[in-house]
Order: C-alpha cells, then structure tokens, then sequence
C-alpha cells in the first residue's frame, strides 16, 4: 500500500499539524486544545459531571481526570459537591474562562478557515461525516 | 461552535481510535505506526537518507533520529555509509524488517477496511483528499 493510502498515516499526520496550529492560537489565552474542548462542554451544557465530559469528549477517565486537575490549578473550571448527591461533585467553568470565552471562539473559528481554506464546501461537510463516522464506528 | 464542527476535535478523537487500533494491529510484530510509516518508504525506494525519510513521514530530524534509533536496537534498519559520501548515512530495511513485510501490509489492509467500513467508496475519496490538502496547506 501507498502510505498516502493509509488511513492512519493521513490521520496522524495532518492532526499533529492541526494540533501545532491550534496550540499555538491558544497559547496566549492559556488553554490547550483537550482544555477548549472541556470548556465548550461547559459552555453549552452549564456544569456537567466529569463522566459526562469524558463521554462528550471520547476520552478516558483517568484522562478527564488529569484534564481538570490541571484546570483547577489554573482556575479554569471549579468542581463543586452535587447538593443531590454529596458524593458526586460538579464541574464548572470559571468567571476567568468565561470572560475568555468571545476570543477562545474566535480563535478555533479561525483554526477552522485556516485549515479548511483549501477545501469545497462540500468537501468540508464529507470531511466532518467522515471523521464523526470513523470517531463512532465500531472498532 | 458546537464540538463536532472543530476540525481539531475531529482530527484528534479520530487519530487517536485509529492510532490505538492500529498499534494493537502491529502489536505482534513489534513494530509500532511510525516505524510501519518508516518500513514503508524504504520498501518503496530501497535506501534513503534519514532527511528523505522524514520529508515522506512529515517528520522533523530528531524526531526521525529517536525512531531509527529504536528501529536499529530491535533490528528493523541497518545504517550504513554512503559509498559516494563516506559523511552521508543511508538507511535500509533489515531481512528481519523484510520478512515481515507481508503480514505487515496485510495488517494495514485490515486497519484500511475496518476504519473506512461505514464510509462510501466516494466519501473515502473525499475523505483521503481532503487529509492529504491539509497536510500539504500552508499554516
């Protein structure tokens, strides 16, 4: 096989230039992209247990886990008891997040045009099936 | 933005379920993604200098140097001197490398269908074209 016919290489490579670029916009305000994805959860859902983030964001337990550890270090989000469940604790995003909220957005909109400058409008929105396909599929 | 629309969050969940699946693929050859990435090149073109190589991998120098280090401990590639260049050190792959070589390419067949499986022929031409744009965009 060709490597540019592997899937993997093709994944590999273009998210570790994606990943450069957008750590890069994000640098100034502070946040890593794993860290703009836990703050988009909170932004739409409010707060959210942390299983619940991890589901939203494919990713592991122990990996959330060390997300907001170092989240809370930079008062990025606040985690707080449930008063439903004083065992089970809430995770919140921060007045210094929120008020970083406009730029953060602006930024990944940028990552976006930026990335996608090259590529149809309908090439766009096969890119994005396919890639949420590939992300659900059972493997 | 909603998560599912960042070309980041995309790229990276995606990569990250295919680079898993595919190391376990490789898991019982003892060869990891980027060292398949490696093989490749070099069952294509027989010798290359390390730089060749990690201008096909989309590689930086040292990153390659670390993976031809491992691959040289565990037998994979030889190094050896240029004939026409005695500074000059061309990479080849070992017999051991060379043995494997269809079981290999049988794993990354596998790896090819299994990922694209839920994907239409069409939405796998997109798909691959638009991954090899944005490799090769300027950003």
């Amino acid at each position: 096989m060709e490597l540019q016919e592997c899937i993997n290489f093709l994944l590999s490579t273009s998210q570790n230039k994606v990943f450069k670029y957008f750590s890069k916009l994000l640098e100034e305000y502070g946040v890593t992209p794993a860290q703009y994805g836990v703050l988009n959860c909170l932004w739409h859902e409010g707060q959210l247990f942390p299983k619940q983030i991890g589901e939203l964001l494919y990713l592991e337990a122990p990996t959330i886990s060390g997300i907001l550890d170092k989240m809370q270090k930079a008062d990025l989000v606040e985690r707080s008891i449930d008063p439903e469940n004083r065992r089970a604790v809430l995770v919140v995003a921060t007045p210094k997040a929120n008020e970083l909220k406009e730029k953060i957005e602006k930024a990944t909109a940028e990552l976006n045009q930026t990335v996608l400058q090259n590529l149809s409008n309908d090439e766009q929105v096969v890119l994005k099936k396919a890639l949420s396909t590939i992300m659900n599929s059972q493997f």
